[in-house]
């Protein structure tokens, strides 16, 4: 036991009249909610990075946090990793997420970092066993390191691209040994900072070829988990080829990959595509490609990725409708990608974040789950189609231009429009939230 | 001939050093550049809509312009045409572009509104005869009137579909019929408001369809244009399905239609998207699809599309380089997507608009080719990538990650970085602009 | 009685549970909430132009509403007029405001508008007398007719100047007669489209005289309402005068009005700048500037002003705790400058729009008046600061840098980093909305 | 003599034709514009953070940069001074600018770090003597450090207050020691994350306070130079108090400083608060505010400070056109706050980055003298407002509503647009640049 925490209990849920700061006042797991416990349905993992490796820098600032496990070598790898399973305690939240380079530290060459990575798998092993936690997903870090500042998978330096390779099957092979749900690919640096030396086309390719590698490995080692690319615009570099999920879905299908890899969708990546989170999470159900999500917020009028904590009910439940609209998460989970302010720098507001985020879930979850059980919204939508159900109006959909003039003309269509009465289901909506 | 710009003198090269306003200091249709005549490659274009149909109105203000031919019927339609065509003989523009909402009066019903369109098109047909003015595109307005305003081939109501098929067609009978080296889609409605009314899943299953019948009566009818989609990510709708080029190459794969279609990419619209206009070009070129270009420009701090005419030299130079190295316009060509501002209420504005905007081009376009001809950029870009030549690195693609991994390992590989040398390309760059 | 609403009951409070659309669930008059009724906190307006004079036009699409008193003349006024009172009624809102040109026809000239204008305050009059309505605001609309199209007050012709002094000559004298509570200036076109032609210099010294002006006028007739600016930083100009609330206290301070003008601040107006709504109102109370509130909505991917109407209780809950802090209304209120979305055709739209809006405001200014009562925000903050309340810490505002820097290096001052506590914060606010 | 430049040579100007990487194409420092040198106007400055003490982090990656002066003690800031002071010498340009956290080690305590900062200014004194570069500004880092990571002057902690004041004093001690011709005042930390926390008008009253300190300690010690603010909107914080010109114009009315403080103006800080850099640049010439510019880029389409190095001609003339109407720069000058991008690892990268600015500068700065002088521009303005030099037009800016009323009514004013003639004056600009 470490004494990071020492000050704070283990939450419970007390309700929403509770005084106490170190209690859920939404999220009460074993609450049933349309069929399923609440923490079967939200699957809430805590992201290791933000809460344990990140800093508190920014690009105008140092390191403002102070944690007695900053610094280099395996004991403090080890002293990280058992305040961050005592976290999860205090929290209750059943699921995890890491990079390679959150939790081990870097060796020499490749093989002393593998060798690192494989020592504090081991290690987590132990502490899952003994404490239930899971792990939703792994990941690798193909961005921070120098060697990657022109791309990993897409880097015009085939040493790189071997790099990333190797790196990303110990990876796998470390979240395969932990029983990960989920394998995550970030691009973070898979894009450019100028055109002017970029050849689009064969870092496309580069990318195709290396999805295509894990997809294989996972297969070749047994992994039952979900491949899920995480897209995002731009930042760190101008552009980034996993744009939003428009975009990845073509590039899924231009390798044959469609039925093999699925997303992993963040609030603040989508913002900075120009789409709200709930287009870019019903896209994905529509396209079958819904995995899993990174929930945080960014800040609506900064224009880079600000990763907060989620903090408005009524944006959380319309993420959650799109969910539960697509079937609700299998593998997937609510991830927290979200850090601290950098001026917040008491264990407490870890913990205090944290807590606050998923009643801020799970108020927006049962509220988008009793909308959808209800059905008032489904209903006016499908009414709004319903001329469709007219066989003769869906035939148009296989017939051809000519014949639907003449229809037109034959038949002196003139279309008469419906209101679209949105202001009436915001006002559904709000009946809800 | 109409006395609208009577004033006016035909413009005609003079180089860069005169005095006189109504001349190109720039635009020498003549000039051989690269193997070819600047006319022949840059192919002007002029938009009917933005020049002669637009009446100066903005979200906060009415109509500005006093054009004679404002109002209804069929004189005035004629009228317009007799100065549009006078127009594209003063600036010696090849090309002409409109929908058919710009050049003929709506009827009492499809019928009427049909043969409207017919007689405008045979009055185009003898006008282009004896002025030698083309079409580069023909498109259907399916965003203007009440009936189109929650969609067009996505429209919840199957009448709306069907009179958006039925006008396809006839804009695709009247294109042909002049002889269009292109037909363009631009589906300014076919998006959502809100996604709370909306069946997003349904609505592409419409224009997958509705996609199909176009390329398919191309083929029937002859037509041997070029079908172009044009991309807008928002405006008017919240969010509009052909978002971006990605996003249209998914759409595009998901219907079996990528060797059938290519794109129309315009400055603004890339923008909103927050892309570079390079950017797209360049991925619409990586993926066979760059068909035609929309030169304008967009306020970079305006979040509408403010349909400028382009200004900047350096900008432009960066559009046409990517063209150029896509192998240049096959039946596409350079449409002014552009309007005055509502403050440029003279003929000569209209003149003198175009004429700026056509020097802008020319002058980036000559920079373009020197750079791409003298190849030095493009010998930079190839050197960055060098390593995949040789062939164990080529390999790689078509090779595993527990191999790779194994040789990373085996042969101690430590990648070190290299020098992106932006600044020294942007130096390059700058000789030439 | 007009048939337009005939449908439609008058709305009554029913409480959150009610299944009747209309209904309010949260908004309840003579509920008093921190020692006032809420009617009278909040005091809602309905702005006539939105509801009335527009039309669902856009930059892409022409009108989608089909209102009996779309057109001319001064019937068609005064139909619109019964109407509008109708609605006032159905909704039970206390307040209505208005410009000159979404009431009265334009005349063939100047005195002939003007009479316009009068007669119709005449007909507004008596039904203000009738149902106890009154007027929040009135305004001019100086920016939609051709002659403002290069500014108002800040036009570069002398004429436009005058007839805009002279418009708001007139619509004072009409919102002094109708015991208006406020006169606002909006500068929709005070602003430039480029640089290029404009003179800053000249047009701020024209904008600062005519503000005294109409702070002179005021005077005169004994007009004891409130003169508002309206900030807005662009659209329909590149660049507006009135940015922001920052902007305008540098421009009332140059021209000596601070003492003498207030301002009325729009949420999409201020996302448009950059800023967060509560930022401007935060900032507009610190500077004892705050007026009255413009309650809407601006979509937050979208970069331009969408009008919609507000829907999310935690953000009007942050709005109107600003107002609070800065000790509510006195003239001002809560004006609804939202409109319908094009496609919401029917009578019944405009009255849910209002109501749900209403709801949502009243949910959010109960939680925000709950919240300040309760003090714990602000003890919060007052604690963050207490180190200021030492005299010797205070003294050092009065004080130098030469014996600050003694101070620091005699006494080996070193500061050190406490928490802010931000999520901390974020999640007693979210105990309250 | 360091090593680090030792391949590269002294820069020289070479004419546009070169081919030589190594030399100025356009800017010829001995070159007469407008009666003065090219140096004398454009009084180029490097700035030493970014050049010199910038890592070649982001948010999400370390540090790219090998550079030998890398690392804590006085040793290696003196081994960076010679590389810097070599640099300057390299490229020939006649100013430097630097934060006191660039140059110096921080030490123990407050007194250790002003020993600091004095060794090495004695250092740079006796360099600047040998070379003759001299300072255009020095400045003081009240950022980066955690304890400042609430705000400097704007802490809630008097003790940081405190710190800051110190820390500029010995800041302007040094400034003022080595003749530097400005100090000035960035606040990157003044300003919030959430209002939650915040006191905006203590938090006012704080920075008012301060500044008045730094001009009296200014007039105290003698300091001939000019107190300059550097506007910035956000980032690092969610809000910056110094947003842009216009709102600090406010604040200085507000504290009574207009006429002892000015500004320094950034492209990117412009562009970040949604304004052009040219609209900075005017406005504060129009309200006598221009100080100095730091000119850089910020990519268009990323939302946070890329502090790129400029590379559009047309975009650095529309910025020295409105430098030059101020009257041209006094004590300011044109400093480079841009750095490299990460992947420009060499120490050539840095030479050619400024070198190629240098170009963009003197082709921009020519081509806006030529223009200026030539008069054709400022003709069609003035031309604009020419109704304004009839005195009874004139006149009416001292008038009264009432009497304009009567005016228009009397004389039935009637005004008529006239075109703005935006395109025109384009392509007007467009012949210089």
């Amino acid at each position: 036991m470490t004494d990071f925490f020492a000050d704070i209990p283990k939450l419970a849920f007390e309700g929403p009249e509770t005084d106490n700061d170190f209690a859920y006042r939404h999220y009460n797991p074993d609450e049933v909610v349309a069929g399923k416990r609440m923490e079967d349905h939200l699957r809430f993992a805590v992201a290791y990075w933000h809460s344990f490796a990140w800093e508190g820098a920014d690009p105008f600032g140092g390191r403002t946090f102070e944690r007695p496990w900053f610094g280099e070598g395996m004991d403090l790898a080890k002293h990280k990793a058992d305040v961050a399973f005592e976290m999860f305690d205090r929290l209750g939240v059943p699921f995890f997420c890491f990079h390679d380079a959150d939790v081990r530290p870097e060796g020499a060459d490749f093989a002393e970092t593998t060798r690192n990575l494989e020592e504090i798998v081991e290690y987590f092993a132990a502490k899952m066993e003994q404490t239930g936690t899971k792990l939703l997903w792994g990941t690798a870090n193909l961005f921070s390191h120098r060697r990657f500042m022109a791309g990993a998978a897409t880097n015009p330096d085939p040493e790189v691209f071997a790099w990333s390779a190797a790196t990303v099957k110990t990876c796998m092979d470390a979240t395969h040994k932990l029983g990960g749900e989920n394998y995550v690919l970030w691009g973070g640096r898979e894009g450019y900072e100028t055109l002017l030396n970029t050849d689009l086309t064969r870092e496309a390719e580069q990318a195709g070829a290396f999805l295509q590698m894990v997809v294989d490995y996972k297969h070749k080692i047994g992994f039952k988990g979900t491949i899920l690319i995480e897209p995002k615009p731009q930042e760190p570099t101008k552009h980034q080829y996993d744009y939003d999920v428009g975009t990845i879905y073509g590039f899924l299908q231009r390798f044959g990959l469609e039925g093999e890899v699925k997303l992993n969708i963040e609030q603040g990546h989508a913002i900075l595509a120009g789409h709200s989170f709930e287009h870019e999470l019903a896209l994905a159900g529509s396209l079958g490609l819904l995995g899993s999500i990174d929930m945080n917020r960014n800040d609506y009028q900064s224009g880079w990725d600000t990763d907060q904590f989620p903090d408005s009910t009524p944006e959380v439940a319309r993420a959650y409708y799109e969910v539960i609209k697509a079937g609700g998460f299998t593998t997937g989970g609510t991830n927290f990608d979200a850090r601290l302010r950098r001026q917040s720098l008491d264990p407490q507001d870890l913990i205090l974040a944290h807590a606050g985020a998923m009643d801020v879930c799970a108020r927006g979850f049962k509220a988008a789950a009793k909308l959808f059980e209800e059905g008032k919204l489904e209903a006016a939508r499908a009414a709004r189609y319903a001329g469709w159900e007219d066989p003769a109006n869906a035939a148009m959909l296989r017939s051809d231009l000519a014949s639907i003039e003449a229809r037109v003309r034959d038949q002196n269509v003139n279309p008469q429009p419906r209101s679209g009465q949105q202001e009436r289901l915001e006002n559904l909506w709000n009946r809800y939230v």
